[in-house]
């Protein structure tokens, strides 16, 4: 028998990380690798009397199709819990899809055609890289700076591209609390980046799930609220503050970008599910999302806090290692010297009971070898800080083997 | 602005079936176009408890994430519903989906090069056109027979294609209560396709959303069952017999093709929805599908013959007129005298305050002009025969115009 795989398949490999979290699952082993967000932080009590109540008595709407724009009352709630962030949207610029990673596959398919360019962090979110791999377009990286995309590079690359004849078509990022750096983008950047689309006449895919996960500092406005021409498509979604399991996503975008989705929404699955729909609309209609969210951005906090303190304690204490400070979401970044390499020290930190993703990745081109995402979101304090002990034992002895300490 | 649009979704129009819908929602219109199950077959009563209980107590996994292949409890639910149908899974065989359309979306992704080709009935469910059309295949029809496609024309396609040099990668089949035509495959077709696809070393996409909603006549085992070499994937979903609202499906396949299908699952939508799988398969732990589904069936036999007896008492008595007699499922398909156009006669029909789907939104070539799908599943027994009778009057109409009435 011949093999039926399309080019796009063939193109497209399993994702490594998720081999990574398979085998971070052994029993005993300290996991800093999976991207989770922590349960007990969703509200699952009043989620199930709203479920119950939904499915029950509101069968006829929960339990049937719906339109491919998603419930209407749906769409609603998050119009107002979006507008907290100083942003103002119409029904018809917003749908319901099956989580942000349907964001991205909608995104796809509308707007990259193989060999179409788009522009994306060093490192990224892998999942983004993968939709947009499936897709057979070319991801050009630009280097993270501690405030988001270099953005000078960022328009070397674009006239690089433009140069080449290839067709570029967006700028992919994560605004806030960057998967995997924990990075966030200035507000000057945003604006900036608003700015260069227009000039190169490009989109910008904003992605942003770990909005309301911010514990410190200032809150930023989205790169979409910047935008007067309609060049911004972002995604919202409630994984990491309602439910991951739920499978719930908004993007809002301008009417002729969102027509284009719902279009191969269509195709895609018909409607995002009802059911979820509706019991998350209930529970938001009788709570307020961003008080609920006070525990959980105070146990993201915490954890944060031990993270760094741990990492401040135990590892070698080197300047060429660093690491990022987040003022929200789930994730920090910790850079090594040049010529460790993390997909290595991976076997030995398993060895050692602790798992981490290793950089490499995060990186549409062979980057990021020497670099590493801890994710802090479902450990106890007491995990955390054995953890990041157990994990710097081996970083230290790949620091030895990998290159000679420096003098000082 | 330029157009973002990828050839894709320039490629892709909106459902025109979708807009049909709309219209026909209208205060006053008997509608036979939506094909929407009735929600009062669903077990909702018991889903809501279900579902107080899994997102209540079960909450670090039904607001989890989940792997990609879907919940292991739910598939073991679904491989015992599906031994009912003389057909034996393995694990490794079954993923669960989010709804039978997704399921496509994976199969188009996995298989489907621009220009491939693949072979479906004609006429066939329009989704399907939609999610082939949106990777840019080529579809081939094949004429519907009353015991399902007609094979011989199907292997002198199958021929004529690969004269062209293109590449076929599959059939697409509804084989049991077809949408739209009712049609169920017989045993006989059934064996000589896998055959066909042995010779001509094809796959078959097997879609079957009606199953277990057979209310008369003997049960057919499903394709998938007479494959021995790896060539059938099967698509069945909850969608018709437990809810549509959560958005639930299963694939089985042989594990290499499952595999791709996995591959692109990962980048489509990281998994689906946990919280409805678990509801799905706590429901299903405690209830018999076969046995809550007698409900459902005893309806829509009821319901099919009062369409069945109405359209025999109101339809014009001309010879050319014929219908079918599905034996489950939803619906029924009307072939008027040539010349009749149900495009132009849907406007008429809506004026008398009636509604259906025209036959040429299911066919892939111009074909279908002078037919329609009636859908006789939500609507009351005095309802169906209000308005089969309406519709007659604007057949009848449509008789007189298009062609002279033959001379008996």
């Amino acid at each position: 028998m011949r093999s039926f795989l399309s080019e796009r398949a063939k193109n497209t490999g399993k994702s490594s990380i998720r081999e990574i979290l398979e085998i971070s699952k052994k029993p005993g082993v300290i996991s800093f690798a999976g991207g989770l967000p922590k349960p007990e932080t969703f509200p699952f009590e009043d989620l199930a009397e709203a479920a119950r109540r939904q499915i029950g008595e509101n069968y006829r709407q929960s339990l049937q199709y719906g339109i491919t724009e998603g419930v209407i009352e749906f769409r609603k709630e998050m119009i107002d819990w979006l507008s907290n962030f100083g942003w103002s949207i119409k029904l018809d610029n917003i749908i319901a899809t099956n989580s942000s990673q349907q964001a991205l596959d909608l995104v796809s398919k509308a707007f990259l055609d193989p060999g179409d360019v788009l522009f994306c962090g060093l490192p990224t979110y892998a999942g983004a890289i993968q939709s947009f791999q499936l897709f057979q377009a070319r991801s050009v990286g630009v280097p993270m700076e501690s405030d988001g995309m270099n953005l000078n590079v960022l328009e070397e690359e674009i006239r690089r591209v433009e140069r080449t004849g290839r067709q570029a078509k967006f700028v992919y990022v994560i605004p806030d609390f960057q998967n995997p750096t924990g990075v966030t983008m200035s507000g000057r950047k945003r604006k900036k980046l608003v700015k260069i689309a227009m000039e190169y006449d490009l989109l910008i895919i904003e992605d942003t799930p770990y909005f309301g996960l911010r514990f410190e500092g200032q809150e930023e406005r989205p790169i979409n609220a910047y935008d007067n021409e309609g060049r911004v498509i972002t995604m919202s979604s409630l994984s990491k503050v309602l439910s991951a399991g739920m499978r719930l996503a908004v993007v809002v975008g301008p009417e002729n970008l969102i027509d284009a989705l719902v279009t191969v929404k269509q195709a895609t699955d018909l409607c995002t599910s009802t059911t979820t729909q509706w019991i998350a609309l209930e529970w938001m209609q009788n709570h307020e999302l961003s008080e609920h969210l006070a525990q959980a951005r105070s146990h993201y906090r915490q954890n944060r806090n031990v993270i760094l303190e741990a990492l401040e304690r135990f590892f070698p204490d080197d300047e060429r290692i660093t690491w990022t400070r987040p003022e929200g979401g789930l994730f920090i970044w910790v850079t090594l010297p040049e010529g460790v390499n993390t997909d290595e020290l991976l076997f030995d930190a398993l060895e050692n009971k602790v798992a981490f993703v290793p950089g490499s990745g995060f990186y549409v081109n062979d980057g990021g070898k020497n670099s590493m995402r801890l994710c802090y979101s479902v450990l106890q304090p007491d995990e955390i800080n054995e953890g990041i002990k157990l994990l710097a034992e081996v970083v230290r002895r790949h620091l030895s083997a990998a290159s000679p300490a420096r003098e000082e």
